[in-house]
């Protein structure tokens, strides 16, 4: 089955709409009318180019209040249609799509609007067009989809079908199984969004806040299901509004969307990608630093000893119980500072973990670093950060960890036992992409976004985990595009006595992160906790959470670089991260950097 | 009347909030928990600083879920509640906020939560501290301002009374008009936010977008006089929650806050400040630029002569008809590059204006520049740009343009006549603020808000007008903080032969900028246009729009630094700015920036 992707979902021109389009593998696109006529190009020249990027163009839209309106009117719209069809003609496009009218001039006339439509689709078949007629969710009498294809029968016109939109059929709740009822062959174009779920007026949800399937939180899946059914054979198209998206790089946005539209085709069963193999522990986080010293001061005063090197090159292991921390001091790190670059996911299944995340648009790393490496799976997320996929369970796999020679053993006694998430910042336009990425292509859940009130705004945070929770990877965004340094990157380790470990840390040199006074006045009026407990807390900068499940102690360290340290104690069930705390903390963050001048 | 605003509008920590409060001349503040929470400072510190700043804290907030609660949860509250009045009088706070319950556990009955108020009250008025209680709109059973005063009715206690806010009473679109039912000393706190008139979920357009007053679509100003009319004597409160606010500077943010209540006092017969003086007409437009070739040719280009010089600045004066451009070439052109730095506004009381300008905290600029030249009245408005409210009709006061030295006079045959209109590129975070300070200050009229689709992202714009349309400046801004120089701003020329002036311009070596020809065959489909003028449109690169009033063409100049030229000719009542065009000018604008390579 084809795709196509609308060109208003991208950013740019039109020529870089196309460029972008093609690059990340559609087949098709629909031309929107503004993007057209803000072009230096020629119909003829868009057509030519469209055809050397090899993309047909599969709609032309919109034409708007064209049906069931007064005469002098209908003659304008025949006239203005008339101009349409010969532009088409010029794009080689053969499919226009014409939205229920919206107009206050237009009547509640089911026979009318059939009979205005019926001359539209005779004009239209004189130039070879195809008439696409879709219900708009807020059109003055024409709302649903169901009353479109009614109309469209009663015209009964071989130039004239309907269009399906998801938004626009699943924004009003309406049941899709009547699809079903449609002749496939008279569905003539599928448009396909998603969205999230908001309670606001229908029409601005429609033009601002559209985004891919499965990026939202309708289930476009089950629509397209029904269309398939009814025997619809054209493009599954997308048609996206969205502020964002109208800002972002249109590359990066076009290779989202072929993403969400692939993982799409595969839940409908219409695409054999190779199966998700879920990710089963965190092998390890690579942290890069031009100068190893302030982070590996750190990982000492947290417990950690350096207890591999890597044979060829400057990359050092740092290891405490389960949990491992490389350290890389190569040359990508004179470049980009301390941060967080890549991280060791256990896979039962490297090989084949890497074959869906390429078959899922996902740029392949090169396999061996040098001759003597074990070659090793590697994908780019979105945010750049790089997910090696590292055999679990199989020793006859090469593995990361032969390339290491070991130094020592790691220390006894540790109070660390394994990584407990890993927190990444995504770049601002791509923080649902980040999230489709992390489902889709590594097989994990995405829970619920969260809004956390930073002082200087609003971020979004949402965690992804596999089911088992073993590997927990926490995606935050900021709510503008700046350059903050305490929006960090960081590595939360877990422990099973939180106090044991911070203090152990304090004691090597290590500087926790202190909280005010104000935060623990209020824990003590939320919670009865013991007053020797609170006391600890206070003079550690523990943070407190607890809900229904369990309970959630957590406090950070220093930051060096773009990266810190999170130490986390999880009792009961408690599955959550402490959003509660983290205003207080973002606000304690911004303190320290004033202080340091950072 | 005493003005109030709750830390939750300002971005930053809490003494960054205070003290841009304190700056912006509010008498109180109402503090939010979190803020506090996430100080450094003690209660009593937080205390000290605010009387350091001439502060009282009128509020403290919020508590929630505390009424119609089961017997356990209630216990729980009020252990609660005796915590935070104990901070309370720390902080020497007096009120506390208790919003209507939302919980799940909450019941249905009214005596129950008049008894637990009650109790809560009982306990407050052992430390000295008042209860308001307030209906918030989205409350589980208690969502009315009636419905709340009737429980606080009931209750009947002295230490608890209510507290109304104007977005949880108009937000649902409930008449105000009962308040005056309400005795005024029960009313112990009014809270004032505006917003847009948006349909959407009224939690969520609570919580994001809030505004200050006059800002929004609400009538606040009569709400408010029916709290006046009920006896209330508390202070007038904002309780703005903003995305927006939350990351722009707290500084100018507190500014505009104290401006809108300044406006909002006026317009309830509170406050007694100069009356607006309206101007009558745009006197200059003045650029400045480091080299005045680029500027000066598009002028000459355009038919303006270079008619006069200031006596003791490097400032020409170039006119035509009743248009007149300041091209400034002196120190700060250096610093700013080429840009609309000032506008002359004609004014017909130029000391009252700036008189009621200095009133609405707009910086007063120094009045004279150098001994010899006429003392005029300026003020910055929020973007930047200079207002001078020059003399109209008053030869005996001093003018700006006995400054001038004439050299000589303006060219025969002006085909331009005056400043149609001035466009304003706006700071991403002040779009708002910039529309109420023109409203308020000069007196003018705002029309609606438009979106306007660029390739990169959509820009919202704005105009403001005299009732008489003799001054026109519409002001822009784009859809996140970027620095975009296609975003540029203009001065758009009247002319009432179009094709004259633009081929004018041409022929004296002036470049239009050209428009896409699928524009034109765009405008052939939509109206029937003669041929003739359809070549000539598309020859001169000249746009065109009309509606039910009258018509509207204009063509651009090419971009000189941050500043454009645009010719507007107007045919019968058109009084729109052509924002149909708007995407494919933008479009044309990026194009041709790309091909400079600016």
């Amino acid at each position: 089955m084809r795709t196509s992707i609308a060109t208003v979902c991208l950013s740019g021109s039109l020529t870089e709409k196309l460029t972008a389009a093609a690059r990340a593998g559609f087949d098709g696109v629909e031309i929107f009318e503004n993007d057209l006529l803000a072009s230096p190009l020629t119909p003829e020249e868009v057509r030519a180019r469209c055809a050397d990027l090899g993309l047909t163009i599969d709609l032309y839209q919109p034409m708007r209040d064209i049906e069931a309106v007064p005469a002098d009117l209908l003659a304008a719209n025949l006239r203005r249609a008339r101009r349409k069809f010969e532009l088409m003609n010029r794009l080689g496009a053969d499919t226009v799509l014409v939205c229920s009218s919206v107009s206050p001039q237009a009547v509640d006339d089911d026979a009318l609007a059939a009979d205005h439509l019926t001359q539209l689709a005779d004009l239209a078949q004189d130039f070879g067009v195809r008439v696409a007629y879709e219900a708009l969710a807020w059109g003055r009498h024409v709302s649903t989809y169901d009353h479109a294809w009614r109309i469209v029968e009663a015209a009964d016109h071989p130039a004239l079908g309907t269009c399906l939109d998801s938004f626009h059929i699943l924004s009003r709740g309406t049941d899709p199984k009547a699809i079903e009822d449609i002749p496939g062959e008279k569905i003539f174009f599928l448009q396909l969004a998603d969205a999230p779920l908001l309670a606001m007026d229908v029409l601005q949800w429609s033009r601002h806040y559209r985004c891919f399937p499965g990026q939202g939180g309708f289930d476009v899946a089950h629509l397209v299901r029904h269309v398939l059914r009814a025997g619809y054979t054209g493009p599954l198209s997308l048609e996206v509004f969205n502020d964002v998206f109208r800002q972002a790089d249109a590359g990066p946005t076009a290779v989202d969307a072929h993403r969400s539209l692939l993982v799409l085709r595969e839940s409908v069963g219409l695409a054999d990608l190779p199966a998700p193999v879920v990710p089963t522990g965190i092998a390890f986080a690579e942290l890069t630093t031009p100068d190893a010293e302030p982070v590996t001061s750190v990982l000492a005063a947290l417990g950690f000893t350096r207890t591999a090197r890597h044979r060829s090159k400057p990359v050092d292991l740092w290891q405490q119980g389960e949990a491992r921390v490389l350290v890389n001091t190569g040359p990508a790190a004179r470049r980009d500072g301390t941060g967080l670059a890549a991280i060791g996911l256990e896979s039962p299944d490297p090989a084949a973990a890497a074959r869906r995340a390429e078959a899922l648009l996902a740029p392949v790393l090169p396999r061996r670093r040098a001759p003597e490496d074990a070659p090793l799976d590697a994908v780019a997320a979105p945010d750049g950060t790089e997910l090696f996929f590292c055999a679990a369970d199989h020793p006859e796999l090469p593995g990361w960890r032969g390339d290491f020679e070991d130094i020592r053993a790691a220390a006894d006694g540790a109070v660390i036992t394994r990584v407990d998430h890993l927190a990444l910042t995504q770049p601002w336009h791509h923080f649902d992409e980040a999230a489709l990425f992390h489902r889709s292509v590594l097989g994990l859940r995405a829970q619920e976004s969260v809004d956390v009130a930073d002082p200087y705004g609003l971020l979004r945070s949402r965690a992804v985990t596999d089911t088992e929770e073993r590997v927990r990877i926490v995606l935050s965004v900021g709510a503008a595009p700046a350059d903050d340094t305490v929006h960090a990157q960081h590595i939360a380790l877990a422990t099973s006595d939180i106090v044991a470990a911070a203090r152990r840390f304090r004691a090597a040199g290590g500087r926790l992160l202190a909280m005010p006074a104000n935060y623990y006045d209020d824990l003590a009026a939320r919670f009865d906790l013991p007053e020797g407990e609170l006391a600890t807390f206070r003079d550690l900068g523990i943070l407190y959470d607890r809900d229904a499940q369990g309970e959630f102690r957590h406090c950070y360290t220093q930051t060096v670089g773009r990266v810190f340290f999170e130490l986390v104690q999880r009792d009961g069930g408690y599955r959550g991260y402490g959003a509660q705390n983290a205003p207080v903390r973002l606000a304690a963050q911004h303190g320290a950097r004033r202080l340091t001048g950072g």
